[in-house]
């Protein structure tokens, strides 16, 4: 099946700026798009990446469109007549148990929430089915399919549901990530702090000091 | 099998207090244990309530204790040879299928995480497994099975992950309940609120405005 992943990659990440600089963010960014295609790939579905501006990776399928989420989407749900998945770029912790669970949803619209309302995964079998990414956009999301009369399934994954868009939200990748991402958090020097009661990513200071210096 | 729903009857959900009075804590924790009651019954399964203080309600089986959560639920485990359930009070999202997802665990331990590393249900099929909910106890949990070499499945559900702690989670209840938790906030004037870019769980001020004060 086709899974579409949008992606921005103007300005990705904006609200990870109190940790990140912005060359970091980018990198971060592309990190977790790297997880999800992998996910996809070794599914042994068909990724293509919606992007904002060209990406430089010859090995990947990138379709280009600078317009906002919502007209990208359902321009290419118009294109594209056959069965689509939409996933978000930013969901590192999805395992192929999760995507698979989207991927054989047999309802015309599948749909797997984001905390706050959000929509992180799509299953779009109804060829009038068009995205609103916008505001509570799960519950918009079933009301476009009631107008339908599409029926829909919910899926129900902790995985597909962690988006990571907040410094708050990285600890969910140090806890159960096993990806590029987790990686790179790690070689950034952010680990789990759990000194104030909660569980939090804490950047160590000193990240990159040498061996040498520890004597 | 049974399922036990560690429930705390003296001082329940205190990070809720900037909303509620200590009344509607109460309230609110009673309504959020009967969907979690509701849901045990409906699947066939044996609710026992293990509760820090007695509880009126003829129709429960509830055991009193009221030392610390940690020592009650290992007390318990102690006395319950066969295989026990654990599950959190305050998961009012928790649906049959979701229950059924941890109930059909056929390893030793099977762990439904909660957001933040928490542990929000627990399937004990290993007679020497006792829990540590501290801390990120998630991975902790993890440690403990991986000490007794038992086996161990991650149950992927998105509603079992979704405790319900501080005001902002209480969104999550009106976005995707349907118990008496959700009539509960709505009977009280909690509505989504949309209007800062994010979504919450607003409270109207004139909740029990009557009809006759709209003229």
């Amino acid at each position: 099946m086709k899974v579409v992943i949008p992606f921005d990659a103007r300005e990705p990440k904006t609200r990870l700026g109190p940790l990140f600089t912005d060359e970091e963010r980018q990198e971060f960014a592309r990190a977790m798009l790297h997880d999800v295609l992998e996910t996809v790939t070794t599914t042994g579905h068909d990724p293509t990446v919606l992007a904002t501006k060209p990406i430089k990776d010859d090995c990947l399928d990138v379709v280009i469109d600078d317009r906002p989420l919502n007209s990208a989407v359902n321009a290419l749900l118009e294109r594209i007549p056959e069965h689509v998945a939409l996933v978000m770029a930013d969901l590192p912790l999805m395992t192929e148990a999760a995507l698979r669970k989207l991927l054989t949803v047999t309802s015309e619209v599948g749909i797997a929430p984001g905390r706050g309302g959000g929509t992180n995964a799509l299953l779009v079998a109804h060829e009038e089915f068009r995205v609103d990414y916008h505001d509570v956009s799960y519950l918009d999301h079933l009301s476009v399919a009631a107008e339908l009369n599409a029926t829909v399934d919910v899926v129900d994954s902790y995985r597909l549901a962690v988006d990571i868009d907040e410094p708050s939200d990285l600890s969910e990748i140090l806890i159960h990530g096993d990806g590029r991402s987790r990686d790179w958090l790690v070689e950034r020097g952010f680990e789990l702090d759990r000194s104030d009661g909660r569980v939090t990513a804490h950047r160590r200071s000193t990240p990159d000091q040498s061996p040498l210096d520890q004597h």
